[in-house]
């Protein structure tokens, strides 16, 4: 299947995903969500945690503004999730920064099988490690981080991983790919990131079958819509706009656009 | 009073309102209690939800994001609220969908009087119920929600009750009226209906003397402005413009524009 | 230096803010911090509060939508921030307007050194007072707070004192300054005052040889910026855009144009 179509699948899908997300980008998650043609459940108590995965097909998990009970919540929803064979995608924001995230990350990764590990350079570095020492929410450039760590990650959880930065690894089962699409832009927003592993999440969940293919084809459609929606920016606009655009692209982009635009490269 | 009146009311009154509400969609709520001439005051902690209901001349109470302290302050301040004479706004949402949303939102009922109780055909399928089974935060277009069961649920609590979908029912006191504005590109954001409720909860604390033509303006409101926030889209802008032009057009309505194509039926 | 000089500092050392701040306007709070050349670390859970801030350059502590968690955060956090020599700068919302605000307030002020204390004249005034009875979070013009009552509250904790209204009050060590830039429609957003707090930790973080100037520069900045998305407004546009506009502006300002449009006049 290309990118586009699994772009397709997902709207006759029209998979109902449950976030436990932060609260800084909750908002774009949903409204992503509902681009793409899905639909967020948003749902972050422990006490009904597993109760609210059963309403969905897929679930997103995400470290950003952690707490002990969103924590709790992961952990019951991500179990719950495994239970029914629901898809979960597992977005590490921050991990490294404290001993806080890197147990709770530790926990999830011990406790529950994901579909897709997502994170930028220093989070997947810390995630490969279970600590990596000092590190903040950005990327750190000097991370030596290879498709090689990126391969040797999805063997030991057998998770697809992706690698965001200027080129995107996606990675599982020996196969890597970089996907060159996207814009510098994307970083001068909050929560593209986010964005990205709630997309994921509807993707794989829409197309379960061939989980690496359907991570790929999100890279895929978050790197073209990210060129789109500077394409669409007025010159008296700035990030501000650009996050609305970026939403709006993915509203609007076609199976045909996506598989035109998406600029994929086997790496091993 | 027209529901242009009573627009202009809103807008010389402008009401402050307590929001105890999900943080998805938090900062769309308070802005658009700005747009319509009110305010928002968001405080949920239990520990000073009164204090802050004391504050204010309205209180709207949305189940979203729900967390056991979140339904203390909630319990806390709709209390206060009744003490207070102001009105309060339920909005359930979700609920049925999980054991801590039906205990919750049917402590609510028991302990607080609303003034308005508004939800999708499920939601208040399940608040009608008690229960209401297995059930997601979307509407589930199978389930019969008849103008009768809005009568009865609306007798039995004394709230006006108001049930969003293609088109929208206001009833209560043995009246029920359909409102046919709005457009499906509103089912295509995060949190139309949590905007909804806040509306309404300005609406029904500038004019208290009728609140069952208060909800019905606040419901016309929301709907003409869905069709405005729609007319002025550009193509190439999706689902994240729209959202924030729904809220463009709140702020700027006319009572005269909302007058003139206001589609309210009476429908017993 | 100039206020221009003082953004174009902030745009070379890109400071890294650690937020702790309520979920209604977070998202806006991350994305000024990216458009003015920083960028933002939300954490609030006390775990892990004291190493976040050891990750950043800088803080910020926001007291709306406050919980007793996320005040114990600010402590942890303050505190660290303090022993690394990191500025902080409080904005105390809400502050009067209930007993757990007051508190919170109150024991911020006791066991952490700000830079610099942000916030409308209620605010300040009950900061000064140490309670300020029954006020609310939007400022009442009806106070008659003054320069004076500025500039002791700067001696007494040491911070540079911020007031904003219609003309903004910036003061410390004797001198008083008010910005007479801005736009009434910034009063028509949920957030503008979050928004001037994010900002100001990033100039005072980015200069802190002279945080009395650096604090100016950033509510010239916002002012400014203000005045700008007013301008970029077009016709049937509402609050909505303004708030993008707002921030767009925030990304697009050059030093010379804040340099040339900066209204300061030195008040004692």
């Amino acid at each position: 299947m290309s990118c586009g179509e699994i772009l397709r699948r997902v709207r006759e899908v029209q998979p109902l995903i449950h976030c436990i997300t932060n609260y800084v980008t909750a908002n774009d998650c949903a409204n992503i969500l509902l681009a793409c043609g899905g639909a967020a459940l948003m749902a972050d108590a422990p006490e009904e945690a597993a109760e609210m995965t059963e309403r969905c097909s897929g679930l997103v998990i995400n470290t950003g503004t952690l707490s002990t009970a969103r924590a709790e919540a992961m952990l019951s929803a991500g179990r719950r999730a495994n239970e029914l064979g629901h898809p979960a995608v597992l977005d590490p924001v921050g991990m490294g920064a404290s001993k806080m995230r890197i147990d709770t990350v530790n926990r999830l990764l011990n406790s529950v099988r994901f579909s897709v590990i997502k994170g930028n350079a220093s989070e997947i570095t810390a995630v490969a490690c279970g600590s990596g020492g000092v590190r903040g929410v950005e990327a750190d450039p000097a991370d030596a981080v290879t498709y090689r760590q990126a391969l040797e990650l999805s063997e030991r959880t057998g998770a697809v991983v992706v690698i965001t930065g200027a080129e995107d690894i996606v990675a599982a089962g020996g196969r890597a790919y970089s996907v060159s699409n996207g814009h510098p832009m994307m970083s001068r927003i909050t929560g593209a990131g986010c964005q990205l592993s709630a997309l994921t999440a509807a993707f794989v969940t829409a197309y379960p079958q061939d989980v690496l293919t359907a991570a790929l084809a999100a890279v895929c459609t978050m790197g073209v819509c990210g060129e789109m929606a500077y394409e669409a920016l007025a010159e008296n606009e700035g990030n501000a706009a650009y996050r609305a655009r970026l939403i709006d692209a993915v509203y609007r982009i076609t199976p045909e656009m996506l598989d035109e635009r998406a600029r994929i490269m086997i790496r091993n």
